[in-house]
């Protein structure tokens, strides 16, 4: 799908809702956003920078930028939008540039800038509030996109291989997270996110930082990592043992890897985020553990490491083709180990294709 | 200053404003911040996770996170705060814990969740908008964080002569930024922001992405790049010649050279950022190339790589001992070259320390 037709369709979908425009873009720090926050925005039109703002309607595609990001966006941003140069500050601009019902995404603007914009907009703008138009148009990955995602899987794939070979036992969480690290960053990606190592204990914190303790014999050990490519994120995890772990930890593994092959066979276009979560949590809630498995089964991914949809207990969104969704339980046992197993999966027409190839059967790298 | 402390010196401001307590933290992805996002809150309590709010006032010191990152509030926040482990959602916590009247910062509130407070909060809560407070306290840099931000220069500064002694000329601008964040990683620091190395005309976007062109000879080449450790920033940016280039770049050179140096003369607490950046801005002009100095000259530096004050045309923040900001002015001529000379300066009670040591003659290094 070309920008040009991502934005003839994003035109569709305004103009079903009676607005005359949409904002795209990040209302909260317009000029100095993140690559995450303006990834509506590469998606629509290409530009890679962190300072852009575009709006779309029938009759309309704009792209404004600053002054230190014009020649970029003359090479990257497609040539159906017009690309104006802002000069002084960017809501300023656009104000002027706004007529008649314009949509802004509630949840990427700042109340500040929306009464800035109120202010400055001329008569007869109507500013309505929306959400996720853009992002729930991401959800649905092409082929180009898809192949991103694999890609960048696959080099992650690469890097668990890597991790295990050179061992665990007696290096520090930090030292092993640094190096899978730098070894994607040789191969040329960015990591998705800080990696996550995080053994024996610490394993029982989903979101640990990596220590410098150093990983002792026989402890399970969570790596949770994934890599850039192209702007699109891979998502993984995989738990290693640094030694032979005991069976209440072999015992925890098998469940989790239960509960996670069991979600990766309901997963299909047409389920619901919370029904596969409830799919998820059934055999670990049977085998008492319900209370350690205290977030969702997975998020989607793409230009963002979390996007739409979500599958977790309170999830409205249901699966279609073209989702790319980490699939994720985990069993964190509190003072003692945790266990999570993540793959990346693309809902298919049937089924679903699976982008994590590492292995799941628990490994002792020693 | 310890976190007892500056929760104590907020307090007072808040009773100042008449409000009986200041939420402190993001409510634009409450949940699912960045690290800059909760900046504040990691100034405030410690905490150094990205999922957290405070709520401080006279009478109240509580401290918000969630299931993944309870553990890590118990080791890391100070413990003048109560600690709350959030169940469901953040803003739904928080609403149940508000009363009278409190401020909430409408830079970093979203529409969204500012409807959702105002809907899920008890009878007679007024929510007051307000901004940059804590910010505000942010810009006076204790003796730790001065240090914590000299090492972190001091740390970049060696990659600077890292970097120039390797040499420049037949390298690629990727692969000389690449190079440069290994060996920030390899000293045990992060990158603050992606290094920017700009050789000959991509010299001229202030921002420009590192490509794949082997930087000829002769060429001017920008490298802006700062180091993180501890959480706190530096950022600096030097001018390097691939080889002799010629007596066009030289005088520009010189000219951005003798503009940092008259800025750097003038910093002094009590002066304006406006009249600051003019300082920087009239050699420039007077030279003719004021059009080609399209940015501000500089911008504190802390927690985040950008944070108040601001020096530049439109800045009404006047210095004070303790801000610890970029004074970095820039020539950009189109097509041909750029020029930009960045030091990290702490404002002092005479004039300024510069944290910034490599050295500022142009340097030719092949």
């Amino acid at each position: 799908m070309s920008a040009a037709g991502r934005a003839e369709r994003l035109a569709e979908r305004v103009a079903e809702r009676d607005l005359d425009a949409l904002i795209v873009g990040d209302l909260v720090r317009p000029g100095d956003s993140g690559p995450d926050a303006i990834a509506n925005v590469r998606w629509l039109t290409g530009f890679t920078g962190t300072s852009a703002l575009a709006i779309v309607g029938p009759e309309e595609r704009l792209f404004l930028t600053d002054f230190r990001y014009t020649e970029r966006a003359e090479r990257e941003v497609h040539e159906s939008f017009e690309r104006a140069r802002v000069e002084g500050r960017m809501v300023a601009e656009l104000a002027k540039r706004l007529h008649g019902r314009v949509g802004f995404d509630d949840m990427t603007t700042s109340v500040h800038w929306l009464r800035r914009l109120e202010e400055e907009a001329g008569e007869g703008v109507e500013l309505v509030p929306v959400q996720g138009i853009v992002e729930d148009m991401r959800r649905t990955k092409d082929g180009g996109e898809v192949e991103a995602i694999a890609e960048a899987s696959r080099l992650a794939d690469d890097v668990f291989e890597w991790t295990a070979e050179r061992g665990l036992a007696g290096r520090t969480e930090a030292d092993v997270a640094r190096a899978a690290e730098a070894r994607m960053r040789e191969l040329g990606a960015e990591p998705s996110f800080p990696a996550i190592v995080a053994a024996g204990p610490n394993g029982a914190q989903p979101h640990a930082e990596p220590g410098e303790r150093p990983i002792g014999p026989g402890e399970l050990v969570v790596i949770d990592m994934g890599a850039k490519l192209d702007g699109y994120c891979s998502d993984g995890t995989r738990t290693f043992a640094s030694g032979e772990p005991g069976d209440e930890a072999r015992e925890v593994y098998e469940l989790v890897l239960a509960s996670q092959l069991a979600s990766l066979d309901a997963l299909r276009a047409g389920i619901g985020g919370a029904e596969a979560d409830a799919v998820s949590r059934e055999p670990i809630e049977a085998a008492g553990h319900g209370e350690h498995y205290g977030h969702g089964l997975g998020h989607g991914v793409g230009l963002e490491v979390h996007e739409a949809p979500r599958l977790g207990k309170t999830s409205e969104d249901i699966l279609r083709v073209g989702d790319v969704v980490t699939v994720e339980p985990g069993v964190y046992v509190p003072g003692r180990f945790g266990v999570r197993i993540e793959d990346l999966v693309v809902v298919a027409e049937e089924g679903t294709r699976n982008l994590s190839s590492t292995p799941k059967e628990l490994r002792v790298v020693g």
